[in-house]
């Protein structure tokens, strides 16, 4: 079993990333190891212990510019598990690049925490924290990518399937989402297949860098605008609502667009007889998803939930550990 | 003196709740064990003792679909004083039932917290969470009951005028508070006087059920329309405000209607000389409730106040004890 | 270098205030002690120390009726690494002097926590607060004052400048920042040279408290309208936004008013080559500042940010201290 100790050896020798904005931060081992170490913290929390708790109080900074229950939850109570403490900040308290600018507010909150964890609008404003902020700055949700939940998506493949390379779908919109759960996936080695309606394909420049990423371990990505293609024979199949938050003036259009794409009974029989599902929750039930299916044997969807509170921590006391 | 110890194995041994979203979930035992550690934690906290402290870090969801201040200081302050952390969640924050399904938030919520507190604008949304929380849920106010307020109002009650049966009034709206209240002090064999405008009467079947729980200690309930009959004779009073959280369009119809239900001076002459007013506060100075009275020697409305921590930190320690 | 208990018997023994409104709450030895005693946190937080922590699980209240950065980032931060726990309440959580009187908060709050640090729109609330409140009431920004702020300007000051007497000029509005720089300033022995446009000049009421507080000390306060004639020679150079939260109707005209009040590198080569630039922040990069001086080799605003955190954690720590 792995021991927090070995897994930050092995994280501080692999070329570790400072700050956390995208999949692209990673290579294979720095993932393999943030993955190691969240399984082994799950049984240790599992089991009533902590296998890493900071030595001398320390707080973040949690800036929210749009509402979260997993991502919120699961950082604040990680951090307090881990005798840590998340200051929450939302949009409303801060107002960043409103009321300050951007790179001020790095500059600031670089004084007072260890780390910043941000769910912004725009990734660029990422970006411009990280070129400011002294402390790590996290990527807890942008417009164009999620690497926190991608770790808690590969994490619960490794529990129900184990390291093998598998055939992954990705059935929906080809969003922030899929673009984290892609890259880490071809980076691990996975073959990704993605469904989308035409229009809604996932960003080719993030294509290309999976495409990349997978190059070491044999990792692929292949896009289709047809789910049952994707979903044929997959070991696992993800899906996500169809309207994202900040997307919701294109509701009816997407409602039509996406309707093939539903991941049903019928849909989820094309794949394995043991396929798992996944989905990053909130979901539209009904919509993107059926009740069947959501609430069914296949579904992996809670494990995957609760597997957020343990990648981040992994992700947290490899990033910020003493 | 109870130990903590004490309290817990009492508590086990008289088929204690598993959630606690109404009076009704209790009975003389479990919530005579609960008074009586509340009582008992006052008296160490005051002298800067903790009767219990969670063995490790214990997180708990706080959700607010109202704002609060009360219930919100002293859950979040009780849980800090115990080794435990409140994560508190707004409504703009999570959008229970809009954002994400009510059991989804239930199922994902368990994953990662050791209970979940909710104040909420329906009392099926705890029903609800109830029903697929793996975790206790506490019912931190709806539109039926307000069960921790209740414990707080007899714990009050108890040091101020021991254990015996009682005369206690209820003068005004027959709300949500009312309701709890009256179900409490029936099931600890007080005789409850509801003194309320016509049509202002508290829920038939709550009153019924008040009846059943006051069936072993000798507790009753009794419906007036006529206030000085509610609080002649009586050893404790107790208002709310006239226009509830929710009902500010009725507003003016209400000042008309309850005028005569005013807790001031000429009215509490009428109890006991030693009678005690109870309101659980915020008031609405000069309507339901007159300063002198609020502010006067007979009001123990500020030990009531400070009851919700004691009472709640009881609670807790026996819903969630190790 | 100062001791915690050190510090606090000189503290005790100079009439230190019960609450914190007003630098006016202050005299010289208090002043020296909670500065001294910032300085001493400073080090040793930097060193992975804490000169001070709470015996047991302390809560304060933390009352924002305005948003804020760095004074709730900074209090939080800072009752957590001295085992304190701030409860963060928004103006839409409590509705102060709405929903529930301002009076009755203060008694309510008194019986759950061990202080509360309020941000306001009005000072008349901190001074309704303190009548009401048993414990310690802390302004963390009123329309009147900012004596959080100002623990942190001088200290920051001394930390650059060391402890004699210097020339100290504020640029700008006579707000409520300048109120309580001038206060503390003046106090400590300075010469503060207030230039500000026609009609935002400083309070009189506080510029004769501030004469008063430096009578003893030989600290002195100087108006005047020219920017020019209030930066030549001086040791450190303040501004502040022209707008501040509230005065936003205003914005058009004070931007004309103000435009010869910038603090740009042509007014700062008119002070001594090595004084120090201060700004509260946020800053309105281009107007009340430019850039090349706030990111400039003088700048110290950085530095002021960092020292809201230790000036106001040996603040809590006189204030509140076992």
């Amino acid at each position: 079993m792995t021991t927090y100790e070995q897994a930050l050896e092995q994280w501080r020798g692999s070329n570790p990333p400072r700050h956390y904005l995208s999949i692209a931060d990673l290579n294979l081992e720095t993932a393999r190891v943030a993955l190691s170490l969240a399984h082994a913290m799950k049984r240790a929390t599992h089991s009533g212990q902590e296998l890493f708790r900071f030595a001398s109080p320390t707080a973040l900074a949690l800036i929210f510019e749009k509402p979260s229950l997993r991502t919120r939850v699961t950082l604040e109570v990680g951090l307090y598990q881990m005798g840590a403490h998340g200051v929450y900040l939302t949009q409303n308290d801060i107002q960043m690049g409103k009321r300050e600018a951007v790179m001020d507010i790095a500059r600031n909150l670089s004084r007072w925490v260890r780390g910043v964890i941000a769910r912004v609008f725009l990734h660029s404003t990422l970006e411009e924290l990280t070129r400011f902020s002294e402390v790590p700055v996290i990527n807890a949700l942008s417009e164009r990518e999620h690497p926190c939940q991608a770790l808690a998506d590969l994490m619960t493949i490794q529990e129900r399937k184990g390291d093998a390379p598998l055939k992954l779908a990705w059935v929906g919109d080809g969003n922030n989402v899929c673009h984290s759960f892609t890259m880490l996936a071809a980076l691990l080695g996975h073959e990704v297949h993605i469904a989308t309606p035409d229009g809604y394909a996932p960003n080719a420049s993030v294509i290309e860098q999976a495409r990349q990423l997978g190059s070491q371990s044999g990792g692929q990505v292949q896009l289709t605008h047809n789910p049952r293609e994707a979903v044929a024979d997959a070991d696992a199949v993800y899906t996500d609502v169809w309207v994202s938050m900040g997307y919701e003036t294109e509701r009816e259009a997407r409602m039509r667009q996406f309707q093939a794409f539903q991941v049903n009974e019928d849909l989820l029989r094309l794949a394995k007889p043991d396929a798992i599902v996944l989905h990053c929750l909130p979901a539209r039930r009904g919509e993107e998803i059926t009740d069947a299916v959501l609430d069914g044997a296949q579904s992996a969807v809670w494990d995957q939930a609760e597997n957020r509170l343990h990648t981040q921590k992994a992700l947290l006391a490899l990033l910020l550990g003493d």
